[in-house]
């Protein structure tokens, strides 16, 4: 990947007017409060946690949340498993199936890495792939991937959980850990007590299956699931071992319209978009250089964190613009003023980027790549 | 940016095992059919091309338009106009304005590859700024934006269009050619008579600027715009001396909404996303890994070009998952199946990817760098 342009400009304010825009940026003391945090919010409720790397597709990031307890990293691709596992980040999860030889050719390779490197499974096709590539000496660590009412993959009926767990068991060359049991669909729930409705009716539903796997053998030692969505209620009552939550780093728009926690988030917002006014001479709105490029646009517009009046609104106009609505009488930015911008939806906004722009007090410290980023 | 893992895979069909998704597809044949469409088009009709590199952001794409004819490539972000312009690919137009001294100084470092390159502006500030760092041994091209509808950038009034070129024409080391009309927001007008209607508003518009300049000693020698919704109008009737279309290259779902031409598109789609089926555990629908990291998500869902039935239908569901709701009784595409995509909107899809990967008869043929990809 190119180096940033603003590369020459670490240890100024990231507000010089020589800073390159749209940037990603990262605000360095609450990215760490928030790993902080989660990692004593799942020691407090003994809880491990292996957070997901598909938020912030860093290996240094990565390595931050090991440092702080983490067991592992949850990796949503191959190529995820191969950046993190290449660094030595260790505990890897591969949190999606993988059902080609090639890909799972290239699993085994990234195992050769680390001491342990697991992957979900959810067809006995899947194991039979990696029973085919694994040796005995590095075996593969696998989890049946439960269906928790998402309808993407996974199993949901016991039946087909227990056959997965005992043809795993039965390979040498794997090893069977236990269960993911993931629902994405249920981390946007806005209100916390209907999110808690729904989380506890697939958590009667995981019981029965892990009832099932213990009555044959084959009790899970792992139980992964989770989310940034759902951790307040995960870490009192989920019956997880370990929780996988990513976009507590960095949090987003999206997150800021749900209730996350009773009293608010305990995660807060270190992730912005910086973009430039490049034009001024509409009568209601200054125009910005952040578009679809720069910010998803699967959640809803950016939201304003700075450089504009409080009831200023972005809009999207277009791949490489957006708009700052201004109300009338309120003060307009001016051409070549900064304005930052609350992303949209944390993950598919940082998989945009090439790098991570680290700020301190408004000043840049540091450059981070993205490494895992794209396909 | 890493190479692709299906390099190994040059001259292999791109249905085998090994050929890793999600992955980006361009049709050779049909992309350069595509070119040369456009290129006889313009011809036949007398005007300019000057295609849009903000769709390929490739180097050998804007290589292939420049040989069929095309008399340079536009870019919408000064890191594009650096990339064209670093292969020597000429008559550079950066079609969005540039306002701080750094972006200023790396347009000019720029320019000293290639013998012309231009830049729009819609302010007096620009065009200082512009002044201050171009020579005049290597003068810089600047057209006036003129605000064709579309409340982006741009001036609207006649009398601020001959303010800034006359602005320009009085500035040694800058080059007053003409101005910039583009109408991004009626591209995609579904009816073409409805389109007709709104650009002919335009034109009219446009016209009476164009009128003001002559009668000011400012004639337009440039009268840039159009795009790939609204080139079978701009072809016949605007007053534009050069068009600056985009995605006709490629085509996409958007496009096959609405009614490009009488009779239907002279361009069909080159571009696809190749997707693979990773989970078949639920009974309506199997699971590709292609979502929104791997497809735009600003146009609606994906359509089904291959690998699924007729009547099959793609869902987004998360950042690297995708359902392919297949209806009772159709047969369903297997595990590890290929399927290829529709992408929703080509532009921003293209983004998402470091590699376009090249086929013709279903075989992988080339791979070739989204070298301008990202920020």
């Amino acid at each position: 990947m190119s180096p940033s342009p603003n590369r020459h400009l670490i240890g100024q304010p990231v507000a010089v007017a020589d800073f390159a825009t749209p940037a990603l940026l990262v605000d360095l003391p609450v990215l760490k409060a928030n790993v902080v945090t989660m990692a004593k919010l799942a020691a407090r409720h003994g809880r491990a946690l292996r957070p997901h790397a598909k938020a912030h597709k860093s290996r240094l990031i990565g390595r931050m949340q090991l440092d702080a307890g983490a067991v592992g990293i949850c990796c949503a691709t191959v190529r995820e498993a191969e950046v993190m596992a290449g660094a030595g980040l260790d505990g890897i999860l591969v949190t999606a199936p993988v059902v080609t030889p090639a890909m799972v050719a290239r699993l085994i390779a990234a195992r050769e890495h680390v001491a342990r490197l697991a992957v979900v499974v959810d067809g006995e096709a899947e194991i039979d792939l990696l029973a085919e590539r694994a040796r005995l000496a590095k075996p593969i660590d696998v989890l049946v991937d439960v269906d928790m009412g998402q309808g993407r993959t996974g199993v949901s009926k016991a039946v087909d959980a227990v056959r997965l767990a005992a043809k795993i068991a039965a390979t040498p060359v794997l090893r069977y850990c236990g269960v993911q049991a993931y629902y994405g669909h249920l981390q946007h729930v806005p209100a916390l007590e209907d999110r808690r409705d729904r989380v506890a009716e697939q958590w009667r539903h995981l019981e029965g299956i892990l009832d099932a796997l213990g009555r044959a053998g084959l009790a899970a030692e792992i139980i992964s699931g989770g989310g940034t969505g759902t951790h307040h209620l995960d870490l009192a009552s989920a019956p997880f071992t370990e929780l996988q939550p990513g976009s507590y780093l960095f949090m987003d728009a999206q997150y800021a319209a749900v209730e996350v926690a009773p009293g608010g988030s305990p995660f807060h917002r270190s992730l912005s978009v910086a973009t430039r006014v490049v034009s001024t001479t509409q009568p209601d709105r200054v125009i910005v250089d952040a578009g679809s490029k720069a910010l998803s646009t699967d959640a809803g517009p950016a939201l304003i964190a700075s450089g504009a009046p409080a009831a200023a609104v972005y809009r999207f106009m277009g791949d490489e613009h957006g708009a700052v609505v201004v109300t009338e009488g309120s003060i307009r930015p001016n051409l070549g003023d900064l304005v930052t911008l609350v992303v949209p939806h944390c993950d598919p906004t940082v998989n945009l980027y090439d790098h991570f722009h680290v700020v301190e007090d408004g000043r840049l410290v540091d450059i981070w790549p993205v490494e895992a980023r794209g396909h």
